[in-house]
């Protein structure tokens, strides 16, 4: 069996856009993690956020079930231990796995107000 | 000779945006994945589809010419063997591979309706 | 002393956007590959195309100086061994250098005609 | 412990847009380098600046608080060490860590006059 990817990750350029929710449109600034699991078993995560002037919040957990891929949007404190980000504010993440999993990162900003994108997958270490 | 690739590829943000097709205009919102085989002998790919809450779509083979790259439109089921994905749904892929190749991923979005791009190498593992 | 790259470079997703030059304004819908070699020596690059349905234009010759970086745009049949890429074309490129180097890619397209990007790090075999 | 990231890092195609800073709007062209330091002690960081035709600008000293991201903002010649980029100059960077950190690399482009991304992970050597 090949590796079905890593059990460390980071993503260093995190950053909640503006959510620019224009009325009667369905596009909404945001970002979101998301976290592929391709074996037979559920994966346990954990997450450290880090920021530029503070202590981090480390060891936020969620599970990923066996042979799914789960969406985090991070504007959304349910989807990340209750954790409240402010917009604007710079961050980045670290999350360890007890399987491999593979972990990717994107950002929508309509903030100009016309969509932007970053996408990109997580920084991977065994 | 040096390795032409890897053999197993990880895409995890699928998403097919809207189609947002323009009267008179050339562009279409999409997905392409791209999948490049530098060898002297084709190969042979078996992609796998991800879901957040139902179980994936496995084994979808897919051939490579020798010396030629490949590309698969994600909207169009007669790419990716029948498969038709709905849009606005997540979804990730799995590419396991007979030989090494190299695999990237693009994204257009035309929806707001200014282009915008989400280009990224997939994740490799040998 | 510690890598100073790879030797080995792909890009998949190549693809000459429309150039839609507006009068007046300085901007151009171009694709441009950077290669930065770091080291005290001149690097010896060589770059194969590979097309969609046909044989791969092999072995362009490319010197990156010692200790820059250089940006070959790939309109400028000049900045490629001469060859004429057509636009709205998929191609992909591997490079093939005697030291370590690093690639990276850029597309700028405005064709809709808002700017937008893809800018993404080659894949790297050793 | 697993690893943390990698002590050298690279990133190819540093460009600098337009500040396009528009009347009463909180948007300006920039680029910034983020650094994320997960350990418990400070990343020491030299980071090299090359050029297309002239030599390199090299040890610029940087410290990265230990559990930290750091940002630098490319136009502003306080965080790279009094350095003064020109706009619309193609460079590169190199970074060389005492432990291991990750690097990002984000330019946010409004020239035209809506914004466009790039966000993508620096290439890494361990």
């Amino acid at each position: 069996m090949s590796k079905q990817g890593a059990k460390n990750w980071f993503i260093v350029d995190g950053y909640l856009p503006f959510a620019g929710k224009v009325e009667g449109e369905p596009f909404e600034g945001h970002e979101a993690v998301m976290i592929l699991n391709c074996q037979d078993e559920a994966a346990e995560v954990f997450m450290d956020i880090y920021y530029e002037d503070r202590d981090p919040d480390e060891g936020i957990p969620i599970i990923v079930s066996a042979k799914r891929v789960k969406c985090l949007r991070m504007d959304r404190p349910q989807d990340i231990g209750g954790i409240r980000l402010d917009r604007q504010l710079q961050y980045s993440l670290r999350f360890r796995s007890n399987i491999e999993v593979v972990i990717q990162y994107g950002r929508m900003d309509i903030a100009q107000p016309n969509l932007a994108y970053i996408g990109m997958m997580g920084y991977a270490e065994a």
